[in-house]
């Protein structure tokens, strides 16, 4: 499917993106002095030197088909980054998943406490809006306006948090597979979708390359999810003698479970190809937009 | 202090101030179909029918002295209530202050689940966001930029969530005056300086004008702060039997336990003194905040 060349290049592409926004991000969080220190110390620590950064990664390759100057998208990818973290530390909090690891390290409510883990998902939230309107990102106000409109929506009630709710809501019963689909689309496709579309706003593209790449977004948002849930079914049948996966587990409902395994696989293959057939008018400087879409039904982690 | 006429003015201009953010909010927040409905309810339980709109009265307040279209004004005033509550859901947390009622009515987590309540609280600050981005609060992006920005200082790491941080690492420790002055000036001041200076973004106001309503706002914010403690001690006081104030019992450091009752209130009624002064030169159309700076220290709940 990809020539090594290929894979090398999109794993040199992905580590160079990943030190930009690692940089980027230990920049747009210094630490103060005075106690608040605490909290912006817990926020350093969910969002920093952790993930694949695929959403960071994104943001700087839809920008670059625009020439948009790095160190802007670096700092749209950072806040992406930031708005991800926060979701993910809240998500880990007791009332919610319970998770203890988070990337390998005790999640930040472990780290530091419930209140300070609660404080630094709102901060990190905060400061991604914030980041998004500061003038170092564009220098034309409306394009700021219309990164922090497109981020709410993708995170709001009628985005990842909406999401997060049905996610909630749809534990012990039986969701088809549509119901499945859309939980998805929102809990985790739209952050995605925006990541794709924020270099399209960056480089002030006109509405149909704006439009191609949100749909470039969400495809591989879809494809992601499904290859996710087929990892952790397949751990769990690897390592005979460990519980069920997790999803099985919680009661949450998957589309491999729907669907099996053989049908969730060939779905997610497509939606990588849909994905990057949006890709096409764009020519070889999407290579790597495209290699990402086929890297995420192939990875194995 | 007050003539009766104005104390029946502000009375009436609180109210109708009131009613057009209650009507902002209820607009602002419409119930989608689905299971994230649920996130949404919970929203608007967080955020309608109650507080004394304070923070929206100085919006609405500070806009008319700019001559701001009042819906335009009201969509702010909502934006600054609806971070104001996100604040109190999260606060009201069992890990946080552990509060079972808010506003004389069950919270959110109470109301709803702990769960619920962390995205409610979430989606509530997404949404203040995503309200001063959009066109309709004001037709020039750098307005809505500068909305963004001010609004994410007074609130983030730096502002809000650091006052909070603060204080939760001040439980059981000594703090000095000038250390509970900063605490409660980040904690709950830079929200509602940022709701004096709203008016002077939204009119696009000079610097100076846009200054002395921060500073005014600031002032306020303080006198507030040390009444709210004051009311706290005394209400204890009164009520013999009960046990001691909620600050006292929670080994919270207030100004009112440094400096006695009598200082305390001396420092709150010259702060609110020369929160009225940075008035000054707006002459009568700025009455309704005059007294409001008086009736925030007088103030008996």
């Amino acid at each position: 499917m990809m020539s090594d060349l290929n894979v090398l290049t999109l794993s040199d592409a992905l580590a160079q993106a990943a030190g930009e926004v690692e940089q980027a991000l230990g920049d747009l969080l210094p630490v103060p002095d005075g106690a608040e220190a605490r909290v912006v110390h817990a926020m350093r620590y969910a969002v920093l030197g952790g993930g694949k950064r695929m959403r960071a990664f994104m943001v700087m390759e839809t920008a670059t088909l625009f020439g948009v100057d790095r160190r802007c998208a670096a700092r749209v990818a950072a806040a992406v980054e930031m708005l991800h973290a926060y979701s993910l530390v809240h998500d880990d909090l007791p009332a919610m998943d319970d998770d203890d690891v988070r990337r390998g390290k005790p999640s930040t409510h472990k780290a530091f406490d419930e209140a300070t883990a609660i404080l630094a998902g709102d901060a990190l939230q905060t400061r991604a809006f914030e980041v998004l309107a500061e003038h170092d990102t564009h220098s034309n106000a409306d394009a700021r306006c219309e990164l922090v409109l497109a981020l709410a929506a993708a995170s709001g009630a009628r985005g990842m948090v909406g999401g997060q709710m049905i996610d909630i809501d749809a534990e012990g019963k039986t969701l088809t597979a549509d119901e499945i689909g859309r939980l998805q689309a929102l809990k985790t496709g739209r952050l995605i979708q925006f990541s794709a579309e924020a270099g399209a706003i960056l480089g002030r593209a006109n509405q149909m390359q704006r439009h191609l790449l949100a749909s470039y977004g969400r495809d591989v948002g879809a494809a992601f999810q499904i290859a996710d849930d087929i990892l952790d079914v397949e751990g769990t049948a690897e390592d005979v003698g460990k519980a069920t996966g997790k999803d099985a587990a919680a009661g949450k409902a998957t589309l491999v479970a729907i669907l099996g395994l053989d049908r969730a696989r060939a779905q997610a293959d497509a939606l990588s190809v849909q994905a990057a057939s949006h890709l096409d008018s764009f020519g070889d400087k999407a290579a790597h937009l495209r290699a990402l879409a086929a890297l995420v039904v192939a990875r194995k982690s």
